[in-house]
């Protein structure tokens, strides 16, 4: 996609100072920015990348005047950084609007129905029964089994994997290698030493607006649901257990596994590489501090607890910092005990 | 799949009271049950579900009297929890059973011999020289490289990757996207700080019953072959490096990493992420808390360790409960300081 | 692939005693070998092995002298160990050697260039205005989207996702499964407690030698690259945030994750499931232990850390072992204050 520099000025309502027939081909921190590329400056602190950048053309704010000469075109607006940020979002959303239609081999059970406006990448995959809604993107290689439905504007990218009975909300996004629906880990432990598999009949639920990013894995219940309420955003290679229920609006960073069974509430922020433990829950607005181990039940909303195992996180970083000095005490009391 | 309460109460030799002729679509827990759902009641603490529950039919034990009405149609049994169990069972068979045949396209090479009875996904893919037994199920974009030998009654998938020479035993599972022989972690470092691939020439072997999560990743040997013993199930995310040996019955929880050449006995238990150094065993019946980090060996059966590093878990426990009291101490330990 | 044991003793400039033309099909550890195998004996604290190996042919220094009858044939080399290395590389060199050509279906855009001598496995995909070098091997299921470079003899195993946009260099190995170019996870928060994703445009930049392991995740750049630098080798399971810079000829060992915006230098270790914070930086040669979280930037060449926060290694194993000895500690401060 290219652009002038006036059509970009005109989509912001900005004033164009310099070429306004330039081409731009992609944006760009200022400090990085080439031939082709548009920047901004809003912070000032970064205002000398101006004066050298090889951006062709930045947006600033009205109010900013140069002290420098300055080899870009200016883009003048109220606020350089929504500006830029408009921008961001309308490049993605033209660049999901390009891929529509049906390559070829893809494969549809007879009984499934997908809404308008999708797209199937080629080695797609859909099972029998399903149900799709409109402007759907299941990408090249994407696994949807049998009796899934998805809802409106939701895409699945390349090799997603959605076991059947899935249910799938509207404006999800379910990135590369994720897995949705596999096997709850549970097995019963026999006399003999040995285990059998418990079935795992139950299935996934994701509501409206979730994001899962990739190579996450989820499983399904063992009977009913694993259920992902509205907005919650779960990062990569995230495992959730059979039967997890996460409130709405709550973030999950990277490498986190949450055991099964497990709740948590609205508007939780879990760090990286967090673990909780099975059948406890989380009050609403909960923070846990990365690499945490939660072993416990949390009643009240807003708690913030830290370490492994995890508790509140004022108290953990004070003993974290005697921890430090533990040679030292030992020290110290052993001169004390010789002295008495 | 739709079945009458009468077809699932002769099934499970039971008396019906109510209506026999109303149909079951799904199994669920009482407290969750609609119409066509099937439920049981056995532990008598969650007797007022029964009486509120949308469920069409639900089991309950012969001995069993309500105290109030009842809308469901009752299913009569000895014991409740083992006949729902059974149903469950049956349920995932029959589900099992629906897959089979070939969808097209998939690609299987010329050489490679497929047993009787086996599904091939669309998009699936098995290389040259493959053997694999009957009732083998090989879900789509499925991958096997060449020379792979697989048992009977073995499902692989979608998306899951065999590379070249693994071999599985029978009764296996291995759920979506798990890498099963990727090239084991080995680099020679070379004196101009960079580093050299070691081979990796070896193979990865699964012996019968076990069960490998999705995304889960185990590494082809370095020479020779990275095993996983009889009947060990391993769960999500988790990482086994190259050469590393896992005995019979062993249990592994999510996100868990074993590093190369680290032995595992039979029966133990590993718990979610749980780090194990390279080049140690571990005794039979060892037990490891989440989050520890093992970096010795065990020696003794059934050892029961926490912590990173881990040490006994009593110890570790007590040890956690004074690192909670660290600033107490410390203050205590400079007052003694002053009066002396 | 088999070969004779003097074809293998004329490559390696050996002598062989015994058979010269009995069948070597494989590599093995000499006290793993069987029939067909082919071992080396370097560190005589293994001698024993050599009477009691099934091997078919041995590889043994010219200078050692057998003290019992030995089965096997010998290849005397000046250099066991590093005769045997070169064996190993050339039988993956043979092996990488034997995947060309095109297997059908695969998908291909129309505007993108792919090289000489490529292999391209069935049901891969190539998106629009890709540029692959030559000896590129794409196996089966792998998907480049649009627009992605690649340079000469790297490998791209099945099932991997290569995002649009995503730059790699020549010589780089992508193993299955693993995820290039995801969002980055970047959500602003909104006033009503909702989360909007931040749009992310940027791309991932691999050079030239790069690893990278089975399922491995790393995030494109919310603007700009993330970049991993030459030579730079990365295990299974592994997540790279957005905006993430490593140096050349680091290793980053399995289920690590580094956080958006994060600098590595060149030659650094971090061992396995180590965490990293955000917007840090670590000096070249940094070393971090296993299971650590390093949460400030490092400017010291060659530091080596520990712990969670870590800090000094060698502070941090001695407040570990006083650690231990807490609830001894408590109970002496305990007899200290009554005493007084």
């Amino acid at each position: 996609m290219e652009f002038t520099v006036g059509q970009i000025a005109a989509l912001l309502d900005g004033q164009v100072e310099g070429n306004a027939t330039a081409k731009i081909r992609e944006l760009a921190k200022i400090e990085d920015a080439g031939t082709g590329s548009l920047a901004f400056l809003s912070n000032l602190k970064y205002e000398h990348f101006l004066y050298a950048t090889g951006a062709t053309a930045v947006i600033v704010a009205n109010s900013f005047t140069p002290k420098q000469p300055v080899s870009a075109a200016l883009i003048r607006v109220e606020d350089p950084y929504s500006s830029f940020s408009r921008l961001l979002e309308e490049y993605q959303k033209a660049l999901a609007a390009l891929k529509t239609g049906v390559e070829q081999p893809s494969f549809v059970g007879e009984s499934s129905h997908l809404g308008e406006n999708h797209y199937r990448g080629a080695f797609s995959y859909i099972g029998e029964n399903c149900q799709l809604g409109f402007n759907v993107k299941i990408y090249p290689q994407a696994y949807l089994g049998d009796n899934v439905k998805i809802g409106n504007n939701t895409t699945i990218f390349a090799g997603a994997k959605i076991y059947s009975n899935t249910v799938i909300g509207n404006n999800c996004t379910i990135h590369a290698g994720a897995v949705l629906g596999s096997a709850g880990f549970g097995f019963a432990p026999q006399k003999d030493g040995s285990y059998r598999d418990i079935p795992q009949t139950g299935n996934v639920v994701l509501e409206d607006n979730v994001n899962i990013g990739a190579n996450t894995t989820i499983d399904c219940a063992t009977l009913g649901s694993t259920i992902i309420h509205e907005g919650t955003k779960i990062d990569n290679l995230v495992q959730i257990a059979h039967n997890v229920e996460i409130g709405r609006h709550t973030v999950i960073a990277s490498q986190s596994g949450i055991s099964g069974s497990a709740k948590l509430g609205n508007n939780c922020t879990i760090a990286g590489q967090v673990g909780i433990v099975g059948h406890i829950s989380l009050a609403d607005k909960t923070i846990v501090g990365a690499q945490s181990g939660v072993s416990k039940t949390i009643t009240q909303t807003g708690t913030i607890i830290q370490g492994s195992p995890a508790f509140d996180y004022k108290q953990n970083l004070r003993s974290l910092a005697v921890f430090r000095r533990l040679p030292e005490l030992e020290k110290q009391l052993n001169q004390l005990k010789e002295k008495i």
